[in-house]
């Protein structure tokens, strides 16, 4: 297989992915503006990080491009199950810490996979965390990404979003990261099914922006005081504790030595952990936490 | 071997640990008081924990004890390198992490191990992780320690030492988490050694309160401001790293399915990512750094 013009053709799709999303988000941001970062990686390839900080809306957030390739460390084809060989990966990351409790976290991931003995396969997902659950934003979230799984399959969605409340389990809470969205991964089949699959990974990054900057646009003036911002940092301590302890992406990043700031953005600029904590009975934080708790199929109720 | 007597004198000796340690950090502190939560584990046994938060000098501490017992599981057997059977487990774990910058995170660890088919071992250290390297307080701190160790064998303070240099090591960063101290695991040997052991971990637990109050009236008059705060966070986020990527008793926690809100007491209030955050050269930021990228002989030089 190894098939460079196919390599190069997703790598050059995702660096426009990556140039589409960032001025969306700018536009939407108002205040904030990317600042860039290209890396090189001693093993071979490198990206481009893009990162905005202390903007109108965002907090912090960043937009990743990365293309890989050498050898595969030997943990790492163990925990993928394959042979040590060459691979080459690419892929956009994105995770996106608002300044306000109101607006939720998002993250979103599609990813190129391809290994020396020509095995390849597609991966990804778009994921809401938001600090407040609001059911109808989560019932409206889980449509849109319905319609673009649907354009490709059917069996899509049901599949994807049954993986997203597995994957952003964490486990040793008892709760999700979020809502969940949806998350696949080890996409693959004959050769004429690459192009399919490709265009889907590229629909999913095309949800991305409309479907966030919607968020942006509609929460962000919302009011919040001490109390939201308290609650924020203890979610964003979830967050960090689901990206550390259980995050494939994030380990995969560190086992190969990747940019360790660049693999790291995701993080919060600020998170807490406050022992004990236990909401209010009856209180918005008490309900999130509840709806963090059991999975719902948010895209079927209405 | 599984002499119950032996397992109850060492948890009873432990319990008076935690009792004297929190007597001697709350008459330190000055305002704060530690608050219990006695517990059960559901496949056998408990601890009492104990938190101090918003004291004088502490921002959030806890000083744990447990005393579990039960079937190991088999993913943590695996990882000890045993057979699967009942376990015993007792210790005391704490954590400082104080309000001032200028005071040092401290954590200090003993246990107690058996296994149904007679195996035992003990296991334990205390290291320090200062925001601000201060070399004499960094000599002072590894002399103290090897002080203790040198009551017990000549050899201890050396090998203790380099393994701590080694265990909190932050690999993906190529730092150290602090200055390191002392770190020691698996500590068996023929029956009669077993006292002998004991012994030891009670005269490093009982190196705790006098080193650490001795840092807090040192430390937490000095003068410090927003810059040393933001500082403070970026270590605390390194901290929080550290302990949920690499530490082996946050995974046992996590794995054996202890009270999730003891094991992760370890981690700061608040902390910190500040994406590429650079200190100035020859800034006291950047020589913190600097000290954290090499180990040192603390206690030999003059």
């Amino acid at each position: 297989m190894n098939d460079p013009d196919f390599r190069n053709k997703v790598a050059d799709r995702l660096k426009k992915v990556q140039d589409d999303i960032c001025r969306a988000l700018e536009e939407a941001d108002g205040a904030g503006r990317f600042s860039e970062e290209s890396w090189e990686r001693p093993g071979g390839g490198g990206g481009r990080t893009r990162i905005l900080q202390h903007g109108g809306v965002i907090e912090k957030g960043g937009v990743n491009f990365s293309a890989v390739h050498g050898e595969l460390p030997g943990n790492v084809a163990k925990a993928l199950g394959v042979q040590e060989g060459n691979f080459f990966a690419t892929g956009v990351s994105i995770v996106m810490h608002p300044l306000s409790p109101m607006v939720p976290i998002i993250h979103m991931n599609v990813r190129y996979f391809e290994l020396g003995d020509g095995q390849w396969w597609f991966g990804g997902g778009i994921d809401l965390t938001p600090h407040y659950v609001d059911e109808e934003d989560a019932r409206w979230f889980h449509r849109e990404l319905k319609k673009t799984c649907d354009r490709f399959s059917p069996d899509f969605y049901p599949d994807f979003k049954t993986q997203a409340d597995k994957y952003f389990f964490i486990r040793h809470r008892g709760e999700s990261r979020g809502i969940g969205g949806i998350f696949f991964d080890r996409l693959t089949g004959p050769h004429d099914k690459r192009q399919f699959y490709f265009d889907l990974i590229i629909g999913v990054a095309g949800t991305f922006a409309p479907v966030y900057t919607h968020f942006m646009r509609k929460k962000s003036s919302l009011p919040w005081g001490e109390r939201e911002r308290q609650w924020q940092l203890l979610r964003r301590g979830r967050y960090v504790e689901f990206n550390l302890v259980y995050d494939k992406g994030t380990k995969f990043g560190l086992d190969t030595e990747g940019r360790i700031e660049s693999i790291l953005m995701s993080l919060p600029e600020t998170a807490g952990w406050f022992y004990n904590f236990t909401p209010e009975p009856g209180s918005p934080e008490e309900q999130t936490l509840s709806q963090l708790r059991q999975a719902r199929d948010w895209a079927l109720e209405s």
